[in-house]
């Protein structure tokens, strides 16, 4: 949580390089991979980073997203490690990021959190956010009930009071994270009520979006991990495109968690992330740290 | 040279997929990293390739530039193989590019060549171009006479007849390659004479320039690997800003070696290669084919 809060800050104030992430796309086989690098200045390691997804994967018992950390000399650009790690670091930074700026700008007396989907960052931004806040209930909504039960199940082991629920109520919890791969909105701007705040986690790629324009418009905060990458590719560049949003009303997470922002208790407040480059070099720089001498 | 040959048509065809290059600076170490993607349509595997070059390394008697190329599976997303190959696939591919694309430009009668630079490419770009015709003369112009005397010295051994030449001599010959990291034109235009053919490997980064701008005023032919890196990162893209050059005035290397331009004797021709990270896919293929069962 410290490195990720560390990190977002740098890139906040600009003391990172995070090039454009680049990508591919395989439609004959369902599949894309991401690249995204980062640098924190000054640090001793940067990364590399290659991330696949091909949705097809299952049919074959493979699972459907591979990729490995390239971690890199900053001072002479050697090879210092290949982390097949399967995706976990991006996991775990990602679970962090949301859980950092969504205690960060949800009102302090909210305790009802709704989740929608259902996969590993849905059950990451549950259990991480439960180390910052305690909640008291866990909504958690999926176009698949069983999936949604089986959340609840899962989470109900780990000492949180969850259940299913639909689109409708689950809009209605003072906390809202989305963590689906939808490619339009999964809940309606009216039904989310004043002084909640929403995380969206799912975009990463320009067709995918999950949080409507309408609520931006509502919003009294907006909240990006990456301006441009936002703009490019998550639900900010949605409304900003659909005209409900403003190109630069967003505030860059990194100085909202190091300067608390006055929240009136009514606002609607919003993260958008997308996800920075430059928290994969912090997190590599911390396993680098305890494994190599 | 066949596989990289019918990856340029591919690619001039648009057969391939091939995203911007990712790159990262590293000012205080003079570094930098450049990561390119490629995959051509259809086939097994597409690349993903980290190269970095850091200009101080040889102080701590560090070789400057490192990297590797990342093979993944086009059908899972599986990495398939890491190939920590020092850059050699990458010199490889450069080598039969320029080579091919100089060989179909240059008049038929041309046996003078000059090069610009004495480094991996000076050496593999002549030696390259003299399988594909004879080539009676070498003329090699360095800023450093010794390194150009070294270079004429290994070429002698090759059975090539090589000296050193000044820039302006150099400029004279019937074909011109350039293989430096230069930032500003190495040769002048009008010391070129007419019939010649030009061939820029160098240019990389935007900031690199070996062409000068008013060469491609005085150019019949302009051939280009990639329209849009060229124009961001290649010589070709400093003549179109300068306006000596219209922005659509290239002709995709792959289109001019599949059918052989009709080339007036007393025609300057250039090529602005860049490097295409299809080539590089391809080449990958072709290794993992020969590697694994």
């Amino acid at each position: 949580m410290d490195t990720v809060r560390e990190a977002l800050i740098a890139h906040a104030e600009g003391r990172t390089t995070v090039p454009s992430p680049l990508h591919l796309d395989f439609p004959d086989a369902e599949g894309d991979c991401h690249v995204k690098a980062g640098w924190i200045t000054g640090s001793d390691t940067f990364t590399v980073k290659i991330a696949t997804g091909f949705y097809r994967n299952n049919r074959n018992g493979l699972p459907s997203n591979h990729g490995l950390v390239c971690a890199l000399d900053a001072r002479t650009g050697q090879v210092r490690a290949l982390l097949n790690d399967g995706g976990l670091l991006t996991a775990l930074r990602t679970a962090a990021a949301g859980a950092l700026i969504t205690h960060a700008l949800a009102r302090p007396d909210a305790t009802t959190l709704a989740v929608f989907g259902t996969g590993e960052q849905a059950r990451l931004q549950v259990t991480w956010l439960a180390r910052l806040r305690p909640l008291a209930r866990v909504l958690v909504h999926s176009r698949a009930l069983h999936r949604a039960q089986n959340l609840c199940t899962w989470l109900d082991t780990q000492g949180l009071h969850a259940r299913p629920a639909t689109a409708r109520t689950a809009a209605e919890a003072d906390i809202i994270v989305t963590t689906t791969p939808a490619t339009s909105p999964v809940l309606e701007a009216q039904a989310v009520g004043e002084g909640t705040h929403v995380t969206g986690i799912g975009a990463d790629m320009p067709h995918k979006n999950e949080l409507p324009a309408a609520l931006f418009g509502r919003a009294q905060l907006i909240a990006t991990d990456d301006h441009e990458q936002c703009i490019d590719h998550g639900d900010f560049g949605h409304a900003v495109r659909s005209g409900t949003a403003g190109r630069h009303t967003d505030h860059p997470a990194g100085l909202l968690l190091k300067n608390p922002p006055h929240r009136p208790l009514n606002a609607i407040t919003i993260a958008d992330l997308t996800g920075v480059g430059a928290l994969d070099a912090a997190l590599a720089s911390v396993v680098l740290r305890n494994l190599l001498p």
